[in-house]
């Protein structure tokens, strides 16, 4: 990374070095063949340091998994404006949801597919992550709802499973995306919003989905 | 099971009563915590017999994965005739899937979720389900495509990806309605045809999918 790693580097950096090292080696390994030796090599680092600030690899793990959620949320929170309409907050936040699974494949596989495979615990941590997603969703759908249809809100179990599907779908199309040659972050953004907005009823007919103005 | 339980019971009639007890045992309390003490007492048989016929505590969780993964996929292409609408064939297939994974939720919860948190060698067997499945939705996507609309066939990889996110609903749909008090297989298909043949634009104009007629 480029930067003097001094004594006098002050922990948050050092921490946030192990973090890129362990998320980068368990991201393409796995958790089980990734090796704190090698984490602490990358990172530049003695491994009693990685074990001083981080404790053990299984908390380590962990660190790994909170932190990739939190960006990823970040992001996608940070692209919709809840001024716009509903299906312009949508589309905004499905293409930084892409984006940045595209941009980070190793933070992505860490969190979807490592954190899930490697006992309840961490998967348990990866869930936290999805209820926060499918409460954002739902509040985009029944908003959505509202928009279009005053008289006749779709009903809130209804809107849950809507939301639930489309979190489904989005994360099979990120793991997708990134294992499939050609296949970009636009291309799956804009997969998810033809399956997910225009439907296949649509699709069949040749009625595509077509993007809102930009605000 | 109410069956006599002599020595002279037949081998595969055995392993069968081996293998509910595994489902239902892993089902319940996950792979971590299942007992090969318990999983005998529940099959009625000994432990050591149930060494002596799966070998180890891994090879039957990979048993438990590949039966319940052959009995669903059974399930599904048993419910759909190649010879209806391609609407209709989707329409049954995600009936069937929705009827047996609530049916078997122990089967289903051994199937998606613990064989995908407890290390890739079990996630790996999960997975060639998925993709046959995925085969199977690309073939139903990519001829409704040409029913609907001969002159404009959807690209492959556009089918692939509408696929990948049709199958990601669909799993993460059967885990919300196996975990949700009031959400029932019907349900749970209705709400994976809305979204993905009529789709949320539709939806949000009080546009909601209607069963094509029965055969």
């Amino acid at each position: 990374m480029g930067a003097v790693k001094s004594k006098r580097m002050p922990r948050a950096e050092r921490e946030r070095q192990m973090l890129d090292a362990a998320v980068e080696i368990i991201g393409r390994h796995g958790y089980t063949a990734a090796s704190m030796d090698d984490i602490a090599e990358l990172a530049g680092v003695s491994k009693p340091l990685v074990y001083l600030y981080l404790n053990s690899k299984d908390d380590l793990f962990t660190a790994c998994i909170r932190r990739e959620a939190a960006a990823l949320t970040r992001a996608v929170r940070a692209a919709v404006r809840p001024d716009l309409p509903a299906e312009r907050q949508l589309w905004d936040g499905v293409q930084a949801f892409f984006t940045y699974t595209a941009e980070h494949p190793d933070g992505w596989t860490v969190l979807h597919l490592q954190a899930r495979t490697h006992g309840p615990k961490f998967a348990a941590e990866a869930d936290a992550m999805r209820a926060e997603m499918a409460a954002f969703v739902t509040r985009l759908i029944a908003s959505a709802a509202r928009e279009s249809h005053p008289a006749c809100d779709l009903p809130a179990h209804e809107v849950a499973g809507l939301a639930t599907a489309l979190i489904g779908s989005a994360e099979t199309l990120a793991d997708w995306a990134n294992t499939t040659d050609g296949v970009t972050a636009a291309h799956a953004a804009t997969t998810l919003m033809n399956f997910a907005w225009s439907g296949l009823g649509n699709l069949m007919t040749g009625n595509h989905w077509t993007a809102p103005d930009p605000a």
